[in-house]
């Protein structure tokens, strides 16, 4: 692998996700001119993207400006833009922006959802991997409610009361329990003149457990606590088709306004690199995360595959892989610049854990398997000290004890509003506040 | 004033904003079914908007669920509707979702901006008085600098770099400050390649002092301050035109890429009402906030205009009117159940305030007038101690202080992306980072 001469030259790092900040928080001393491109002026939390969706925390808890992150350091350039295509030849990315030579490509774009052409689903599933998606769930999620107020036929109110999550990955089930909590806690306060016992969350999954990528111990455990608390989880279940309205699977038909897409992703691959380093969506590196088939260009994290001895099929599409690769591929540039060998990657796999609702959660940690309170409470932990910023790190944990005392979502704003699927027939509020006047204590 | 009978009337409030919600919470045991419509599901504390705009807070700080707000109120019903046409004959309000009759209607629908006409502003100057409003101007903002990096023509750069203001009332004059704030104590730090020299903000006022509304001594101190922090305070000025890139006044021409709109404001007038209770768009009301050629129709706060002798003009469009105007109103029907006779509304003018930057306020308190740091915390307290909701007043204290602190504006998020002005010439990314790599540290 060609390590550069400490001499003044540029690495550009498309992407401000875990890997590229890692990265470029261990270059601060390389000597290396470093350039950041992201489509967004902001580091986005991901893991905790499913409590904006809620209500549970606000955006600007789990976003962090990327220019206030890397203040003050030396030959440092940040960029707002989107990579147009990477002329690897002459080692030129073309962006929205303009051109940028590089002597360094590092390519940690994550990935994105990932529909895998099931019919209808890009146009009518609602996926949640940026804070605008979320924002967007967020407001349908309640719009949906609004609309169901005006509804009198009862079909059609359940159907928006019903929601269906695809993908029973920490996404899928962290939002599950998320949602129900909602339900129990918030929305049945919130529309008194709603029977809440029509709301249903339905998380289908086509493996045969839930958190799959977790111990049979915790799956099973989280699995349970989801039914504890009302969610309906249908495991062997494939989705074949939705249209805003029915969702068709292996197992019959199901009647939701809402389906929620957390199923599966795709990486976000720049256009210009020879395919053969593509696989399935994925960029293909070697041991030390060069891109196979190029020069001097580098792959971290969900967009890149790397196969090991230990992983033969890649490393699991997760925050601490980019992490571990950004630090890995700093710490290779160092020393190459000391004219050391690089070292090949080794993922250190501590293991993962997901919440699945207040004193919920389960945590494989090493060899450790443990859930319930203590296992809430050691995720909320890490995640609190990985949150960027310390001020993100008091505002959501001010946001957690507010919640758990108060059982409350506090920020329940329809501020993207989406016409609520159903509204078409948003008719006859008059009649709807009668009956209202009725059923009044 | 036709009064009801407690028999289970209905009293229908178009409108969540400061009048409306005190007159739900002043009719709480009535008798009378409330029904209370608002276009969004969120109770907005304008006061704040400017803070958002400036990422000094977040939506969910200032915005209040209507639903929260009023949870568990008997015989209360929360809608999300825009009226479409009052049936005034039949005491009917059609609205996007449906008709509803009432008995009483309370009209509390607030202003919007008043472009008085002036050509070119509706199209391209920014108004503030939407949370969705305030995202965008930050947005709009924090863009313009990203795009001023890639601008190497010094011209184009300064345009992105300059904000117009216009209007010296609170708004304007709060906007103007938390701008200047953000120049010195933000952005400086986060665009170290810009020369920070180049942003101007302008204050741009038709009148002959800045906060008009204000005792002499309290404007003439609000215009020190804004002098002392950098802004270009213009008074008599009056804007003709703006295309997007050039303020046309009766002093010059100034280069602006941003226009702030903060110079006046319309009533939300509600079609079906009769022209004749329609004066300055606002609507004419009686002492007792009713509407002129009305029946059981009323109309609170900034959409009203009711003259009194000590107010001919009508009141100020300010919140303290339509709070007391709406408790008011409230205690009118009271005494009226109780077949006591309405009494005539009088307001009690308890001064006003406005915050020019830390440390840096004026208050006209009854008799009194300070300012500097004792004003600067009056106005915090008070604030404070207004906004609805205990967890917006924890949360808001807290980004205060932590902003006080750090001088830090926490929420630099660019969430609604504009195409910024001025981005069509954003090519040579490439030679803007040459240019850096010279000037860097």
């Amino acid at each position: 692998m060609n390590i550069p001469k400490p001499s003044n030259k540029r690495i550009v790092i498309i992407g401000g996700g875990f890997g590229g900040i890692r990265l470029v928080s261990k270059l601060k001393k390389s000597g290396l001119q470093i350039v950041l491109i992201d489509k967004n002026n902001f580091h986005t939390f991901q893991p905790l993207l499913y409590q904006v969706a809620t209500a549970g925390l606000e955006p600007g808890s789990i976003a962090y400006p990327l220019r206030k992150m890397f203040m003050g350091l030396p030959d440092f350039f940040f960029r707002v833009a989107e990579v147009v295509h990477i002329d690897a030849d002459n080692h030129v990315v073309n962006t929205t922006i303009g051109s940028l030579s590089y002597d360094y490509l590092v390519i940690a774009t994550g990935s994105t959802t990932n529909f895998f052409g099931i019919d209808g689903m890009s146009d009518e599933s609602m996926p949640m991997k940026s804070v605008n998606e979320a924002l967007y769930l967020r407001s349908q999620l309640l719009q949906n409610f609004e609309c169901a107020l005006l509804i009198n036929d009862l079909e059609e109110r359940k159907k928006l009361m019903n929601f269906v999550i695809v993908g029973a990955g920490p996404t899928g089930v962290e939002l599950a329990g998320a949602l129900s909590e909602l339900k129990t806690h918030v929305l049945a306060q919130d529309y008194p003149d709603l029977d809440l016992n029509l709301m249903e969350v339905i998380l289908m999954e086509a493996g045969d457990s839930v958190l799959g990528g977790m111990r049979e111990k915790s799956s099973q455990k989280a699995k349970r606590y989801l039914e504890q608390m009302g969610v309906k989880v249908m495991l062997n279940t494939f989705v074949k088709h939705y249209n805003g309205h029915e969702v068709t699977t292996n197992r019959g038909n199901f009647q939701a306004g809402t389906l929620i897409w957390a199923a599966g992703v795709r990486g976000n691959i720049p256009k210009g690199l020879p395919d053969s380093a593509i696989e399935k969506s994925r960029l293909l590196t070697d041991a030390f995360s060069k891109v196979l088939h190029t020069e001097n260009v580098y792959a971290l994290g969900d967009v890149a595959i790397m196969r090991t001895k230990a992983h033969p099929n890649g490393h699991p599409q997760v925050a601490p892989v980019a992490i571990q690769q950004g630090e890995h591929l700093a710490k290779n540039l160092h020393r190459s610049l000391k004219g050391l060998p690089a070292i090949p990657f080794v993922y250190k796999d501590q293991g993962s854990m997901a919440t699945i609702g207040r004193n919920k959660a389960v945590v494989d940690f090493y060899k450790f398997q443990f859930g319930g309170f203590l296992g809430w409470w050691v995720w909320m932990v890490v995640h609190l000290v990985s949150l960027v910023g310390f001020r993100n790190k008091v505002v959501t944990l001010m946001n957690w004890v507010w919640n758990y005392i108060t059982y409350e979502h506090g920020v329940r704003l329809i501020t993207k509003p989406i016409r609520p699927k159903g509204s078409a027939s948003a008719v006859g509020a008059e009649s709807t506040v009668i009956t209202e006047v009725a059923d009044a204590p």
